[in-house]
């Protein structure tokens, strides 16, 4: 079992995602300020776990902070917030979870807890947030197993799997669960350039369970569903706007496109802490341009001519026309996205337990 | 200048593609042994450099086949020709090529040359061949350059240019003729997984011209497509059935289901030798598959996990209602493809000189 994120005694342990497939190590993150240096050098990404990861550096900087009143703690949080905010402008799970726990310490505050209890309620927070998200995403995989057919041949792109959530996976989640159901699944993994999440990370997790993955370069996802050899697409989010546009992996667009040219239905897998009903539409979301060395070179390879232009968007948009469902641990929305979603972000305060959740006909919202 | 493929009494003269951008090395591969390898392993590529390598080996063959009669040397050239048939086997340029040597075999036997004379005439048609390709090409780019509208974006795939032919190019030839015609015209290369012939040598040699380009992944393709920012896309060929079907790099199918989507015109450029009339549709054309490890690998660096099941089909087919226009060193070919590219092919023995098709309207076929 693979873990991406913990909280220990002695930080934030995380499996560095950048060594990965060839190496699997497991460093140790000390203070928020690792902790946020690594969410912006990728060595943690996938907006859930970024959203875990974040909360767990905001309870690792209160709990070590100097301050020595409640009030110079909340300033001192104010910071920690402020350092976590700069890392990834795209996936709203970050300010998602930096919300969260600036909520959990204004009501402790208001709750008058002693300063040792609110650094305990703030960490039990962080975990309880990494808890919620196995679940969470077992939900979403027991919705969205219900979309996939026996025998099909899935098409995912970048990772939206255990190494990009506190566990199980968005989109790999709804995977797993499809093989848990015993339907005989297979993946093609796009390799997902510059940062090859699918190649170092997708195929090596799917690997591990022994699901079968067959690895391709992202222009081949074409080629693919024009043989027929392509039965559905399923991708995880950034971020989603309350239209239902999808923030997401560069290249998430690319595929939507040709998955409508061919007639294949796509999905959008993501926990409702993805939505972001504040955005009217996907061209709101704001797109992290990285280093253009993630593209020029490989590890230490050189693959381009010194000096050359590069252009390093991290995600694009892909407008909710070409999304079939977006799938969540609520529930599978259909368009019209503006009701669906606002449904079922409203839906938050009665969420039913994850047993009522398991009937064969899973609760959809939208026109279906 | 860069000397894509030279004939020299010792041997071929070929720059190492797989060497660029970091090392420009130009080997020498003595025998046509040496050449058949060279062709596989993607020292050269690109379909006419591709054919008049062929041809530049088989002249090697012959010159030096150790055959004591005419008729000995006409088996010897069968044997040297079934080696480069077994090289690639999507670009029709290399049988094209083949053919075209067979023939002038035949021609010289049958004008009663002696064995010495034959082998002259034979390096002769090689040397031809590498100057027509040329020739080819700048025509081509009058007749593209056109198309291109000023201040224009272009998008290309995979590597087109110079690398890829005698000299000039032909998807970059076309931009080569628009910048010389002082249009200007940016840029945008696919990097071109697996083998990264848009970031090694696309990127490499436009820079070496001064022609301003920006490198992008792949997948990033559709992203500028939707901001506005593409204003064309031109590529190359490997084989262009009877019905404008367009085989070509993998990853062209996929741009092109993305121009149409956008509305953006989707030109191919390619000489009259990529034709292939005796198929009726591009359903005909094998597809080449290469290693797992070009996927896997780059260079020695490992990118995915070992034993990982892996796709590498080198190219894909494009259908003809996503090609705009079809440009060939003889005019701008348009749907429907039947008509207009069998004219184009049976127009061979009428071509007119280069100064003739230099008039502002090119020379068009089809319904534009």
């Amino acid at each position: 079992m693979i873990k991406t994120i913990e909280w220990t005694d002695e930080g934030i342990r995380m499996i560095d995602q950048r060594k990965l497939p060839t190496e699997e190590v497991y460093p140790i993150f000390r203070s928020y300020r690792e902790v946020a240096q690594a969410i912006k050098d990728m060595v943690v990404r996938g907006a859930p776990a970024i959203g875990v990861a974040a909360a767990m550096g905001i309870a690792l900087g209160v709990r070590d902070a100097r301050a020595r009143t409640v009030d110079e703690l909340e300033r001192e949080l104010e910071r920690i917030c402020q350092v976590m905010e700069t890392t990834r402008p795209t996936a709203v799970n970050l300010f998602w979870a930096i919300e969260r726990m600036k909520r959990t310490f204004a009501r402790a505050k208001r709750d008058g807890l002693s300063m040792d209890e609110i650094k305990r309620r703030m960490i039990e927070e962080a975990q309880k947030m990494y808890e919620e998200d196995i679940q969470t995403n077992r939900r979403m995989g027991q919705y969205g197993a219900e979309l996939i057919p026996d025998s099909a041949t899935v098409l995912t792109h970048c990772n939206a799997g255990t190494l990009a959530t506190a566990g199980y996976g968005t989109a790999l989640g709804v995977i797993r669960a499809a093989v848990e159901q015993h339907k005989n699944v297979r993946v093609l993994a796009d390799e997902t350039r510059p940062f090859l999440q699918g190649a170092r990370l997708t195929a090596w997790e799917l690997m591990k369970d022994g699901i079968p993955v067959t690895l391709i370069s992202d222009n081949m996802a074409g080629y693919f569903m024009r043989q027929g050899k392509v039965d559905c697409v399923i991708v995880g989010a950034d971020r989603i706007a309350a239209n239902g546009d999808v923030a997401n992996k560069i290249g998430t667009y690319s595929l939507a496109v040709l998955a409508k040219e061919h007639d294949i239905p796509f999905y959008v897998a993501a926990p409702t802490s993805t939505i972001d009903l504040s955005l009217a539409s996907g061209d709101e979301i704001p797109i992290e341009e990285r280093s253009g060395d993630e593209v020029t070179r490989i590890r230490d390879q050189v693959i381009a001519p010194e000096g050359v232009e590069v252009a390093n968007p991290a995600f694009d948009v892909t407008p909710h026309r070409y999304v079939t469902a977006i799938i969540t641990e609520r529930g599978v929305a259909r368009p019209p996205y503006e009701e669906s979603l606002r449904a079922l972000v409203e839906s938050s305060e009665r969420a039913e337990p994850l047993s009522a959740h398991r009937a064969s006909a899973p609760h959809e919202l939208g026109d279906q």
